[in-house]
């Protein structure tokens, strides 16, 4: 998918909504359990209900490894379910892969040969060729971890370099700049840290940047766009929890669509707000 | 496993080497696609070729992520079939997983429950969160990346923090420290850099490092030997390739277990050298 194509569906869907199908075995409503692939079963579900108020859908790889063989099917089946259904859709692996050059080769052919997503996250830590190999695909993104939202971001993250003077983070946005550009790569941002949103606006004015951490894990939506909007929106803004788990009864595919509704009327008034639609 | 444990297996078989399991589907002899399982079926005859010569296997994800759900089945099978015939071998995960503290614990409950690995290979980007659900289990090891052999390591690993006046690589040895210990804990050194080795060994005087820059990607097994070895050991120097592919034809295995016994026969003489054994 290219930059263009994704910001079409923003305007038309005036949403910039994520959801992360962050499906939890233990989670999921009991009557599920009953079908022959109950994880696949509970995305199309939510996918089917969602779909009119989202621009991207994002498993997370750990809840299907952690079922082994039959969790990777459920994978492929809601990949696979998407790009038929809802074509416009962009779909991301939130793997955080990342490897020396010849095993970044095969995880890239697997996650955009073997299973057609259109896009993967990657951890910086190894450098340059461990990040390249994902990007020689015409039309797939490399998500590149920079700034993340959890409690132990700031252990490495915010080091300061003592050449450059700039955060590690600032050096990865500023490093990457010379492997891909703002239509083959993205960065993570974690949105409860709209104060650098500023900064990372500095480096990158142009990338769309992924928002992990709207919702569940704090952050206000209304301050992501003001320092994150772009003239193109620019922003992907993920919920996962809060729209997947809503409800744990059999409403729960009705309600999350309800979640997704409220949010996507929050981000058209922004979209709106800013003359980005 | 136990750090006893494994320094046991070091002594009885006078070796530390770990053979990478890197099974590429279009590497192996021809006549092994007629089986249902090929991957499995290559690995299994390179499991009894050189488990005589070796303390540690080490399935690299990627080549078995690329085949998709059955990829999956092929590294449950190995990992069973290596526990089973094998119990006093130490088997790691080259997966290089880390995410938020409850992704992270899903991925540790993929490779310690769902599969029986004894260890991960963890990426430390997203600092004390994403690596801690993984210490949780009892006799169940993370393997940090702290100095990895790549092209592109020294893009971030060699940032000089200006604070601690210390490299990055160094810091995640520092910090990680209050996560783990030396009977939890491994960390991923790139062999191509002895010289390095002499500072990694003051801040991890007792930990085991895993070392996997010897062989095809250079660095010398006597250097790593002197600059990297503890009282027991505290190296684990991984072949992967070189011994993998060493011959091509039917023979393959034969090869391997003689390439395997070379290498062992020059770390026995190192053990034997520096009386660890």
């Amino acid at each position: 998918m290219t930059a263009d194509q994704l910001f079409k569906q923003i305007r038309e869907k005036q949403s910039f909504l994520c959801i992360g199908l962050d499906t939890d075995y233990n989670k999921i409503p009991k009557i599920l359990l009953d079908s022959e692939y109950p994880i696949f079963e509970f995305n199309r579900q939510i996918i089917d209900a969602t779909a009119d108020y989202s621009i991207a859908f994002k498993p997370n790889l750990a809840f299907y490894e952690v079922l082994g063989a039959a969790g990777w099917i459920s994978l492929e089946m809601t990949v696979n379910y998407i790009h038929e259904r809802y074509p416009e859709i962009f779909i991301i692996a939130d793997a955080k892969r990342g490897d020396i050059g010849n095993t970044s080769k095969m995880y890239a052919q697997a996650f955009f040969e073997k299973m057609n997503f259109d896009a993967i996250t990657v951890s910086p830590y190894m450098g340059s060729d461990s990040v390249t190999p994902f990007l020689e695909y015409q039309n797939k993104w490399v998500i590149l971890l920079a700034l993340t939202s959890n409690a132990g971001a700031d252990d490495f993250q915010q080091v300061v370099d003592q050449n450059s003077n700039t955060r590690l983070f600032e050096r990865v946005l500023q490093k990457s700049e010379r492997w891909g550009n703002e239509h083959n790569m993205m960065y993570v941002i974690g949105a409860t840290r709209a104060d650098m949103l500023t900064l990372v606006r500095e480096h990158a004015p142009n990338h769309f940047l992924l928002i992990p951490g709207v919702g569940a894990q704090g952050g206000s939506l209304a301050d992501v766009a003001k320092y994150g909007f772009n003239s193109k929106c620019g922003l992907i803004v993920n919920s996962s929890r809060a729209i997947l788990y809503a409800d744990c009864t059999n409403d729960f595919a009705k309600v999350a669509r309800e979640k997704a509704r409220e949010i996507q009327e929050e981000m058209s008034q922004l979209l709106n707000q800013y003359k980005i639609v």
